[in-house]
């Protein structure tokens, strides 16, 4: 298949990076990986897809708030969904920054808006979703937006034999529902912030507990290694809390957002990931310079 | 492959259910199963593999304690370790019978045994068992005590484009050690009972922490869930602890332990799921009768 891989790279020391580590790996020699050990692990938001202005979740859960709020008035007076009401992007700001308070006010409205649910509730409710809501300054399906580079990646890992896993902080059920189609990976290969289930009666339900750690910075690693046994070989990632998930791999790609004409130029949220890369010798993927076509 | 499949199977009606339910679920037809969705998930000990007097994780784990005794001799007064220095079966009959009581002393020296340890420690150790460990009756290494029709089904199960799972109560960790080279299906097809790991300083560290509830009963369906994002299509199992894994099923297997002469006879743990198996319609197995070579 050589000459139609990463198609939608340039030319340049990424790519190349990325290819010459593919066949190293999988062509007899020292640094050969046997086919059971080929692991590749991807953050989602930021690296697969659009992130600002908020990773695209939130959109889906910001509706799911809303109803809630209509069906119970007094919640408005309490965040996080006064902030939505009032448009507060100062209070969402504290997402990016990782502030504990924040993060905790939000982690209590996820698992609120999604306890009692069946699987196919919660998954009608993204298809739902995923088929009416667009992206506020795109203007397209957030499933259009993502990345299509990181899809030929994904491609060209599959045809030498890794198995490519996403791992994200977001919701591994909702990102489940997107996996198949959208990705070209089985569910069962989505790892991500999870809720507990419960089993009655013949009938799963979500309840408000999650199960393990936020899959977020030192969580990666260990909800990579629960899911599989392993640690990975390869890894793509984009923030800060991607740190300890490219660190326990053996190559890591780290993809930068400066691209403000096709997408968006920020390095919130990821200051100390592309110092490491420099520290490290992880390949940095300019979003602008690296890639022809990005969806 | 017709002919050549399940070959340690009697032609009879357990292995005519089986090739009747692989046939309707991938031909086009009323009970066509997509590809996406073909789970197949199986209990380990006495479903894989010889359970009996002990499931042998237990001969496994009892070493350690061996040692932990040793190395701390006031435990000699306190259960379990009491119970295996006196070789007290009484005490371990309630580990049979699900005795909360029994359960509880068991897990506690269980995630003691196994806190501390990185994955190549607990790894290495698992090995070490495996190449020197024999089974008290049947005097063979516990490799070789895996059941070859079960085999033979998960191999009929993978050509049909069915993602075979192992789903037991027993240690994800020590079954992943033996799930590539023993059964043939990758570590991350494993789901089981799981200690917590913490990564930190670029290492993995098992915690006495479990990772979500035991992987028994309802906590099958809910690992299942918890993993694939999917119920099974095809279950097998052998325990009243798999009667809801079972029930998650569309296609129910259950293995009866009838064959004194060359595994073991008893109901013992099992005698609500053998009931279940006649109201419900499952797949009854006998050892004896359907199986031409058990090992």
């Amino acid at each position: 298949m050589t000459g139609q891989i990463l198609a939608s790279w340039r030319d340049g020391s990424a790519r190349q990076a990325i290819v010459d580590f593919v066949h190293a790996t999988t062509t007899p020699g020292a640094e050969f990986v046997e086919p059971a050990d080929r692991i590749a692990t991807f953050d989602n938001d930021g690296t697969l897809w659009v992130e600002q202005p908020l990773p695209p979740q939130f959109d889906f859960v910001f509706r799911t708030w809303a109803e809630e709020v209509k069906a119970d008035p007094s919640l408005a007076a309490q965040q996080p969904y006064k902030a939505l009401i009032e448009k507060d992007a100062e209070f969402f700001k504290g997402l990016a920054a990782q502030d504990p308070t924040v993060m905790e006010t939000l982690l209590k409205a996820f698992t609120r808006s999604w306890a009692g649910k069946t699987p196919e509730e919660f998954d009608a409710q993204v298809r739902e979703w995923t088929g009416t809501a667009k992206h506020p300054k795109l203007g397209a399906p957030y499933g259009e937006l993502v990345y299509r580079p990181m899809l030929e990646l994904f491609a060209l890992l599959h045809a030498n034999d890794f198995r490519v896993f996403v791992c994200s902080g977001g919701g591994r059920d909702f990102m489940r529902v997107l996996a198949e189609e959208t990705w070209g990976i089985p569910q069962e290969n989505v790892i991500g912030t999870a809720a507990a289930y419960t089993y009655a009666d013949g009938k799963l339900i979500r309840s408000r507990e999650l199960l393990g750690s936020l899959d977020l910075g030192a969580g990666k690693p260990e909800h990579i290694f629960a899911h599989t046994g392993r640690l990975p070989v390869f890894a793509g990632g984009n923030a800060d809390v991607d740190i300890e998930m490219l660190q326990s791999a053996r190559f890591a790609l780290l993809v930068s957002h400066d691209d403000d004409e096709r997408e968006f130029s920020y390095t919130t949220g990821a200051e100390t990931s592309l110092t490491k890369a420099m520290e490290l010798g992880w390949t940095l993927v300019s979003m602008k310079n690296d890639w022809v076509t990005v969806f």
